[in-house]
């Protein structure tokens, strides 16, 4: 394998996160599924805002939110995705820049504006999200830097990157060029409901090798396989993936191969403020243990950590030094 | 006197905050003394934020996070501000609106664009506000409605006004209509280097009258008679002032009149996440009460339970419902 330059890039939808508090009326009122990630397109977008109290903006998106976590930790990390020639697209731009992380592709200077995810965080900590995909539609195969993907030991990707329909080519023609200089391609299912939309795909992904490490939360794993037995899902896990990352919330979370399961227990939290970005960040925690060839029980652990910081404040983005916090616990140097 | 249509009305900066975590180094370097509010140009607004980390973004401005809070109380309440007519200051107006406040003011149409104030919080709770003024400078006596001054039991105004040169006359000129009417005229000092700067003109304001409820914290009054005696100031204070509300963070608060005084100590929080807008809606809570002739005291508990839920989380508006918070503590119905 030749030299890499940074242990994970990541492609995803580029959003800027719009939250507000709410409560379970409002979700009712507004027919949204609780803790679900919903697409919307501009008119209903506008419906939401209007209704909405009063919000914080921060730069979001999954996989981004991941690599942010990953460069936090002292990382070397990039991000491919797309935002528009706006205010909300150079917040973005800025933002991921400012944690540390590469962040090159070209913004769009015509069409939609760039992405948003409205989240309704309700007193229970749980989120809510409404997306418009805007401007992060428009990631197409060109903004694939085959350089970018061969100096990254580890491509991570995002279920989401199956809803706008260019990027999913992008996302196949990364996965190509990773496995043709033997990287890693790892993907996160992202949703349940994402799930249910691309399951065939997303289990044929996984089948034929096009992901070699996956990550999928409790819901998201039983929707892949349709059934409600955690077990059963596990059991037909360790038949198709090569290694999975499993997290079940406060139940802490696994990983699972074909012959071993390591678990840990969820890092403890004195307050969960507000779940959004909790298995962006574990994610973040694992990949840098994984990329830095850390043993599994320890990358666990890192996600763990950084679950528990993002879900004790509100937004996505760390709000404190995760390589800190790491070194605290006796985790990282 | 005539009827009233709200109990409480604001004139202040309109100002969107842009929030970050940060250290005490960070601020050394960029010359900051902490905990103040600076007035910063355009230049110097970019240069901080590409020194900043990841941001969240929120409405903010003292009176209008006050004026936010009265609403969310359950009172009825106007803001007077100006925004350009950009994105920020369309987020503005509608997070205002959103939380229940009569909103008016004309968008400028050109000129600067929306005020913004770039607060770096420190691990130990405290912010450091660089204000840029913006489009707030353009406020003046022609966006003042006398139907509207009229129409409220309380004008309330914050001292930051004597920054941009005409918002001062529009501060006067509404003062006047108010008193024309038999209302109750408020101001708060706002920070200790704002009183520095105008600590002539404030004194004069309070001295002849045109202030009737003045609320300082323990840095600002001590600014105000340039001493460093806490007693010795309230002592001045009281032969100053009609009435004055004194905030001293976590040593609680206290009313004082020529004849009077009332304190209460500080409503205990789990953990001060950010202080940004403490004094704020403190000023929301007491305000609530004393435009509804609650008894001094009570006024003040509501204040410091306005206080405390807003710094123990991050942005100065509120999260909670503060009606449902008041209820809960018995200090409303």
């Amino acid at each position: 394998m030749s030299a890499t330059r940074y242990d994970v890039i990541g492609i995803g939808n580029a959003i800027v996160d719009v939250l507000s508090h709410s409560d379970d009326d409002f979700l009712a009122r507004q027919k949204m599924p609780k803790g679900s990630m919903s697409l919307i397109d501009e008119k209903r977008a506008e419906a939401i805002y209007n209704a909405m109290g009063p919000v914080i903006e921060c730069s979001g998106g999954s996989a981004a939110n991941t690599i942010v976590g990953v460069a936090m930790l002292g990382g070397k990390a990039a991000f491919i995705g797309k935002v528009k020639d706006d205010e909300l697209g150079h917040t973005f731009a800025r933002d991921i820049r400012a944690s540390g992380v590469a962040y090159t592709t070209p913004l769009a200077t015509e069409g939609p504006s760039t992405a948003r995810c409205y989240i309704l965080v309700t007193p229970d900590g749980q989120r809510t999200m409404n997306t418009y995909l805007g401007a992060a539609q428009d990631l197409s195969p060109g903004d694939i830097s085959s350089d970018e993907i061969r100096s990254a030991k580890v491509l991570y990707l995002e279920g989401y990157l199956w809803d706008p329909k260019q990027a999913k080519e992008a996302f196949v023609k990364a996965a190509g060029i990773a496995h043709e200089s033997g990287r890693t391609v790892a993907l996160t299912l992202s949703d349940a409901f994402c799930v249910d939309r691309y399951r065939k795909e997303f289990l044929l992904l996984i089948r034929n090798k096009t992901v070699d490490l996956l990550f999928a939360n409790e819901a998201e794993l039983k929707s892949l396989y349709e059934t409600g037995d955690f077990d059963a899902a596990v059991e037909a896990l360790r038949k198709d993936a090569g290694i999975a990352v499993v997290t079940r919330s406060e139940k802490g979370a696994m990983v699972v191969t074909k012959d071993t399961i390591d678990a840990v227990p969820a890092f403890p939290v004195e307050r969960v403020v507000d779940t959004t970005g909790a298995g962006d960040l574990f994610a973040a925690g694992f990949l840098y243990g994984f990329a830095n060839d850390m043993p599994h029980t320890n990358s666990l652990k890192l996600g763990a950590l950084c679950a528990a910081e993002i879900i004790s404040h509100i937004g996505a983005r760390p709000a404190k030094n995760l390589r800190d916090l790491a070194s605290e616990s006796g985790l990282l140097k």
